[in-house]
């Protein structure tokens, strides 16, 4: 069996499932086709049998023919031989939308944690859409403010899943105008790359990069060089002041390395084994 | 009289009429306390009478003695005696919201243009918010989508009143989710710094530099070290790419030098005539 691990994708929220549906054909595609084993993993919600069978009858549309429902809605659930098993055949578990804390306070520590990270490292795809996004990252966006300035206290973080290192998640991006609370959370630790995904819109991530993918772009946002912050200064409800951020705005078919924390450029799509970095990263 | 040109008050709308009202108090103070003497100019409103009586209402409120209004629906008025001599007396002229187009459309080239220019070389004072701010750059936004990703198409520009080169004005900013067509709009021309003002936030321009004052932020965005861009290969619609973007975020009492692209630090504030710049510009 092989240990490169999976893909994941990553979805904005409100994804296409009535057009061409092209991310969710994308989650099919990498789980296998036709041939892939979708479990839906329905924990982020508290309406699972509605959004379940939505996600259920989608998959089924698109042709996969062994697609399932998971629900978790206490840890028991979660540490049960069930919860093992529906994750071990899977080709691709598919995290709903909801709120990404019910995510980390029920499958956090699990057998199911455990099952997930396993099947993930031997090349299960992980897709999440919404809070299902948010929660792939070590440390996420559990709640804040659209359509403000950077704040301190406009954005509460928590500890996540674990699946992508060194990042920040945040969906309905610019719909929601959350700019400024992805910039709060950045500055707050710019080791993380904000990472601001558009509705309808997906990042594959596989290894260090990314592809963009679907309608709108992916704002990243890097404030690893920093140049000012007033954040020593501050107190909770006090404004931000950040100088000298990168941003890099990529729309579909546009690539990143993250931990080069640089775009790839187009003609570098070929040469996967040794990505050459975008002109900016000299 | 002295020939140093006035300041510019360029206000990102909604700004506070009822409670502190720090920046329209700014404005008085800036146009010489309660002797200033305050022309409401309403054109860019097709409700002058409304838009008008509130601000002198407001105006005098704070203690200005002469508040006077003036509102300009024909070419022909902008051209009068009448317009001339209602800035010549002025310390201050005050430009409210509406459509900024009403403002080029309407005065553009007039005798009013040229006195407007005169005065403010003079040292007058010269404010504005919404449609009033962002029609003070030499070219200027006129319409545009908010809540969405950059793409090409989706923001109108045209030419502005010149009173400050080398930027690009957007107002209601955070509140109205308008990073995207700020980026637009400084990748189409990144000689242009994006000037993104919040509501109830203003910054005060005197020469190359400028203040922030009020509740919100001012987002700078500078394309000037664009390191990558899809924008010749895009048409109208299309998603755009944008790497290595600078943006800074500026709340109240933060500085930027407009003609160096760079912040000013907090204690540089001290040494006006030599100013330090920001460690990002090195």
């Amino acid at each position: 069996m092989s240990k490169r691990p999976g893909k994941l994708v990553i979805i904005g929220g409100a994804e296409d499932k009535k057009g061409d549906m092209e991310i969710l054909r994308e989650v099919v595609r990498l789980a296998g086709g036709k041939h892939a084993r979708i479990v839906v993993m329905t924990v982020a919600t508290e309406l699972p049998i509605e959004v379940g069978a939505d996600y259920i009858e989608i998959f089924d549309k698109i042709g996969v023919a062994d697609v399932r429902m998971f629900d978790v809605s206490t840890r028991e659930a979660a540490n049960a031989n069930s919860a093992i098993k529906a994750v071990e055949d899977a080709t691709c578990v598919f995290f709903t939308g909801g709120d990404q804390v019910r995510v980390t306070k029920l499958l956090g520590g699990t057998r199911m944690d455990a099952a997930l990270h396993k099947r993930y490292e031997e090349g299960m795809v992980l897709a999440g859409t919404s809070a299902g996004a948010s929660m792939m990252s070590n440390t996420m966006i559990v709640s804040g403010v659209g359509e403000t300035n950077p704040k301190i206290g406009i954005v509460e973080m928590a500890p996540g899943m674990e699946f992508v290192p060194g990042v920040v998640i945040d969906q309905h991006f610019a719909q929601r105008g959350r700019y400024g609370r992805l910039f709060s959370a950045v500055a707050q630790y710019p080791h993380h790359l904000g990472l601001g995904i558009d509705e309808n819109t997906a990042i594959v991530v596989d290894g260090q990069e990314f592809e963009v993918i679907g309608e709108g772009a992916v704002s990243v946002i890097d404030a690893g060089r920093l140049s000012y912050t007033n954040l020593e200064q501050v107190r909770t409800g006090d404004d931000l002041a950040l100088c000298g951020v990168t941003v890099h705005i990529l729309p579909k078919g546009h690539r990143f390395h993250l931990r080069d924390r640089a775009p790839l450029l187009q003609q570098d799509k070929a040469n996967t084994s040794e990505p050459t970095r975008g002109v900016d990263n000299e």
